[in-house]
């Protein structure tokens, strides 16, 4: 029975890994997308959406089951809930992205309206938090999942900046607002998928340590 | 043994009942501190988000707490499952309300910038829906959450009408850009507190018919 649940363990770490590799890919195409406006590679990242919906069902099934026959406890227990949530905020990434994949149809015809360069960036920080999140939950890893809450910042502070510069380009042509707020709301969208990674980050230090630190007000 | 679980499931009714009734308030309320520019109702609603958080950190030790104990099976399990799920979504939709609230003191200057009235009827049907969402989850009941599905369809359209208009009077206004857009955010975050609301409304119907409607393309 013990040998049993850790198989089964084993394999939902092996098949919620898979979920991150989707959802990071799904992420970093769909900025490439934007900032080369390759319409073909955004189609790519709509059509992987349906096979990280699956997976994500898949996981669930998995967990779900676990917890059925195994009936895990301590350890066992937080872990297979751990993966529940980041299995949901995966899922909830990949949807980010493929909003952020929608726009390059959106700026088509929006040529004279430029794409800032810094939202490349601000998105490679906030897909490493993801590669990040992923690696704190498999090792259960504390440390790294602190480190992740620190990087949330760097990634606000990107988007503060790139927005301010949206609002001036408004007001200075604001017969491009729609394209612009276009744009606004692909950093936007990278935002949250940084959010969601300090969320996972956050259920990791509560697995591990036990300790719900998501509203803690000292932190 | 069989008692003392329903005694706990019982109890945890109750209290994801009451998580939902300060959400619910905490939406209703950031609305009206938004409409009628009411700074004191909008500090209130910022001050009611820490009640919310402290709830949710006991919902899911209480659902953690169930899983070790009592182990349950079946109709129970899925219930606990779908209420960790259903907690964790409210809580989001709090910050939501947070988030609208603060917008009332950023608006404060700007009085030229009228807040569309069409918001209130948007919000209160993105309230009726957090309401019934939550029916749904205590009764376990799939008509209802299949009705909530329809509605979010309403709350999307309302949103996009009032858009429309806020992008209008950008182009008007570009002077008041900062302001519209932040009117234009209160109704994105409405939005979204819809979206979880159906959100919920899916894992109702997964709860009780154990079938995952998240991601089936027919509805």
């Amino acid at each position: 029975m013990t040998r049993h649940i850790e198989r089964q363990i084993e394999q939902l770490k092996e098949k919620i890994l898979r979920v991150g590799t989707l959802v990071e890919e799904a992420i970093s195409k769909s900025i490439s997308a934007v900032i080369n406006r390759d319409a073909s590679l955004a189609q790519r990242v709509l059509a992987s959406d349906e096979a990280i919906d699956r997976m994500e069902v898949e996981v669930e099934e998995e967990c779900l089951k676990i917890l059925a026959l195994y009936q895990p406890v301590a350890a066992d227990l937080r872990f297979v809930i751990a993966v529940l949530k980041i299995n949901n905020d995966l899922e909830r990434m990949g949807d980010l992205a493929k909003n952020i994949a929608k726009r390059v149809a959106q700026l088509e015809g929006a040529t004279t309206v430029e794409i800032p360069p810094e939202i490349r960036p601000m998105a490679m920080q906030a897909e490493e938090m993801v590669r990040e999140c992923l690696a704190a939950v498999i090792n259960g890893d504390p440390v790294l999942a602190r480190r992740i809450r620190e990087q949330d910042d760097v990634v606000d502070d990107a988007r503060q900046k790139i927005r301010k510069r949206l609002l001036a380009g408004i007001k200075d042509h604001p017969e491009n607002v729609e394209a612009l707020l276009r744009v606004n709301s692909i950093t936007k969208h990278i935002e949250r998928i940084a959010d969601m990674a300090t969320n996972v980050a956050e259920d990791v230090i509560y697995m591990v340590e036990g300790e719900i630190v998501r509203h803690r007000v000292d932190e």
